[in-house]
């Protein structure tokens, strides 16, 4: 099983069918063959063997979608960086994976440029340069990547011998939770998890794709082959702006395509929304990060198409649940379907979920009960790359521990409620950080919110909340702090609020709430050591 | 990668919904996977060990399915068995897989006491009988099926260690194509390809299937588990009988099947038709041997939902092709799309398919040049059991060559035009059975066909054709042979034709022409030697 057979299927069944449409490119299922083919060949011309790691830096875009399908034939080991990195993290990234050879977009050319000065040992020798941007005379040997497919031209495709159990991405997990990692991912974990987005999204050769997450993420990067394995067409936005998104699905007739809660959130507080058509849409998919209900009615009035949460993480390819509602739910009310949406979603298949208690034993299906979410299956990783210490402590008898805090209902819907690294327990009480925040959210003044625990000598933790409010509104933290006391429980409701423009965001998009929390855990630490 | 996956998640998912409807009997999907663990405890009591055989002989029903899942669950490997075959076969197929347990209904019990009287070296020591008929005394150890079940009531699912490479299956091919063969399936075979189904079919928790064509038979059993992964509805014909099946649909509101032509045939000639409400079908699929464009059409006024043809092997779990129509085709014409879902199909999710000269090049995608079809993938067995002549002889440089001869249109549907075993060569020209009995069936009183060729002394072979026609109806043999000659060069026309009640089926019920063809051939061999 690899993943060379979601490509040869759509070179065979849809070779007129357009497959890739971006700015002013276009390319057939015929011609993106053809060019993965050429890039194939352009890196046999640099003598690479089986295993070994290329690297890519760039935003979403064409080559970034041939790179991928490329190093999937000639079984390499594609490693997506991401571009939010400091030169320093990625020249960390690049010590450890030991690329050789480096695909990078001049938009990044000075990060490119920071990261092999930085003091690492780097095996980087080769990089392919694309992008009308400056390029900079480097140690490692420089090629053109139009060059190299123009060069290679008229080729076959390399015949694909590689297995389901060869290794084919390696991600770094983003810094939400310490020292970034490098999860891989075989050709197996991710062939599985591509058809398996097929037979739950019912993918087919009438879809139009838009990658708009970034595509060095498995937010969007798994729709690379689940959309190709369908005959669908993929569309891009290089990055994510509101406005530019919006025109897009109106331009490329878009019919699908998966966000991050932040970016919805964005496109919802576009002045633009209501003139683009959006007819088009046929499902929206947010994944991440949990999301306000509240946000979910608001997209769903506005996109009028149906939208569905997914979860799940770089580990698994990525997703392990999905909140698509059952056959018999046809008949439900719009807001008791709003709520079911609005969750985290019932077990993706191909996956085995358990949510389990410290001592192992699975929590009752009554929304209640909190438990870690546990996973097994053929799309979760084998571990982290050259950690086994690390890939010992997250996966137990085959088990892969989420750190994802969650209940479920007796439809088997779960609903996260925290990492369980961001629950906080003030004065011997657990206050899950999602709950304060969706009640934020239903306050029509507030764009964005975060809620994380800070510490406190009386109460261990105290909750802390940071929200941006819409431009030119004013709100008090009293008047806030009222509004959450007034659906909450009083000890639920933030201690202090502090106002903020914006939120930082991790490279998927999320909001970072390790950054925020740092502060405040910074100077406890000073104060204790 | 394991088949316990589709079952596990049903259960987690889908735990109220009706996942088995016998008769009497019916099951939600808890209920079904605890009479599973039942029976899973029932086999662990006799020892069973991973990897040994245990084989099954019974009419399509709920108990079938059970057995499906619990050797799947313990890594055994189920031998389903045909009853069409006599008890020397069987015998035979007994001593050559080495089962220990045996899974008997009662309606075949004097099969199974003949089988174990062969001169064969049997090991088996176990019978598990269900079925209200006589069970026989016999030397190896007698259970009662629901003795077992509820013996065992109340035992969790037992954990599935099971590896995609175990083997899950072992299906005898029919006769068709001479010495019954082993074919061998793994776990990874078989979940992938019901996963492929899932995705092809679109199969969702609103689906009734009805398990019509018999479950011993990859017609059929690959439906056992894409229907459990999706949350689907089981239903069963315990034999195929036109009147009962019409009615088993309307009662059931069964949504999608697949039938071999020849039952489609015998159901739109039943004259019950017209009185059955058969709206809730949304698809129905022909799968096993190529199908008449005339039965196409008949069947798409009648039934009044979607048509789709399959084109699959045991050997590959099984399906290779669709004729699903794509996206663009939605505004063609009803003849246009009625050609297109006529034809063999295009290729199968997860499939590669290559339609290669004696040479191995492949054909034009003209509809004209002829070659055989050679796949490969994940869902292509490993071989025949204990035969690594014919395992070698089937598969080469790791493509399964199939033995049937097909042309490729523009589009990629491929059209099978025979057997290669089958083609029929008179005076130097290569003549298609199919497409000489496409015609026979064109004309209004033809109930079935079968065409082939028989040995001649000046034309080397002739074309020979057996005709069924509709009760009470006279044809001449002249009158058919100029009907074919309006329509096709005069040398496909059949130089004789041979009227007959019916024409004999394989154990799937596809038309047994090697049956037909065989008294004209050995007659030759007599005259030979």
């Amino acid at each position: 099983m690899n993943l060379t057979l979601s490509l040869s299927r759509a070179i065979a069944v849809f070779p007129e069918r357009e497959a890739v449409v971006d700015g002013q490119f276009a390319a057939t299922y015929q011609q993106l063959g053809e060019r993965v083919s050429a890039l194939c060949h352009a890196l046999l011309g640099m003598n690479v063997v089986t295993g070994e790691v290329v690297g890519i830096i760039a935003p979403n875009g064409h080559e970034f979608l041939e790179a991928y399908y490329a190093c999937a034939v000639l079984g390499l080991v594609l490693n997506p960086i991401n571009f939010r990195l400091s030169a320093r993290e990625i020249g960390g990234i690049l010590e450890d994976s030991d690329a050789r050879i480096l695909v990078a977009h001049t938009d990044f050319t000075n990060l490119v440029v920071d990261s092999i000065a930085q003091p690492f040992a780097l095996k980087l020798k080769e990089i392919v340069w694309f992008g009308s941007g400056q390029r900079t005379q480097l140690e490692a040997c420089a090629h053109d990547y139009e060059n190299l497919i123009a060069g290679n031209a008229g080729k076959q495709l390399p015949e694909c011998a590689v297995e389901g159990s060869d290794l084919a991405h390696l991600y770094y997990t983003s810094g939400t939770t310490g020292k970034s990692k490098g999860v891989m991912l075989t050709q197996e974990n991710v062939t599985f998890h591509a058809l398996a987005s097929v037979a739950e999204l019912s993918l087919t050769d009438s879809d139009t794709w838009a990658h708009i997450g970034p595509m060095f993420h498995l937010l969007d990067a798994w729709a690379v082959f689940a959309c190709t394995w369908a005959g669908a067409r993929h569309t891009f936005a290089p990055y994510f702006k509101a406005d530019e998104v919006l025109l897009l699905i109106e331009q490329q007739k878009v019919t699908i395509t998966a966000l991050v809660p932040t970016m919805l959130n964005a496109m919802l507080n576009e002045p633009d929304i209501e003139k683009r058509d959006l007819t088009s849409l046929r499902l929206l998919l947010t994944a991440g990060s949990p999301i306000a209900p509240e946000v979910v009615k608001k997209a769903v009035n506005i996109f009028g198409c149906d939208y569905w949460q997914f979860y799940g993480m770089t580990e698994t390819s990525p997703f392990l649940t999905i909140s698509k509602p059952k056959a018999h739910m046809a008949n439900w009310s719009t807001d008791r379907l709003l709520n079911v949406v609005s969750r985290t979603g019932r077990t993706f298949i191909g996956v085995e979920l358990k949510i389990v208690r410290p001592d192992g034993s699975e929590v009752e299906h009554n929304d209640r009960d909190v438990g870690e979410i546990i996973v097994r299956g053929p799309s979760v990783t084998q571990g982290y790359w050259r950690q086994p210490a690390a890939t010992a402590n997250a996966i137990e008898n085959g088990w892969l521990h989420t750190g994802d805090l969650a209940v479920i209902d007796e439809e088997g819907y779960v609903n996260i409620v925290d990492r369980k690294k961001d629950m906080i327990i003030t004065g011997g009480e657990n206050v899950y950080s999602t709950e304060v925040e969706y009640v934020l959210y239903e306050h029509p003044s507030i764009v964005e919110c975060a809620v994380f625990g800070i510490p406190d000598d009386q109460w261990g933790e105290t909750v802390k909340a940071v929200v941006v409010p819409k431009p030119g509104v004013k709100i008090s933290e009293g008047e806030l702090i009222a509004f959450v006391k007034e659906r909450l429980a009083s000890y639920k409701a933030p201690r202090s609020i502090e106002f903020a423009e914006e939120l930082p965001k991790t490279g998927s998009g999320k909001i970072y709430k390790k950054g925020l929390r740092e502060k405040y855990w910074q100077s406890l630490e000073r104060q204790v050591h």
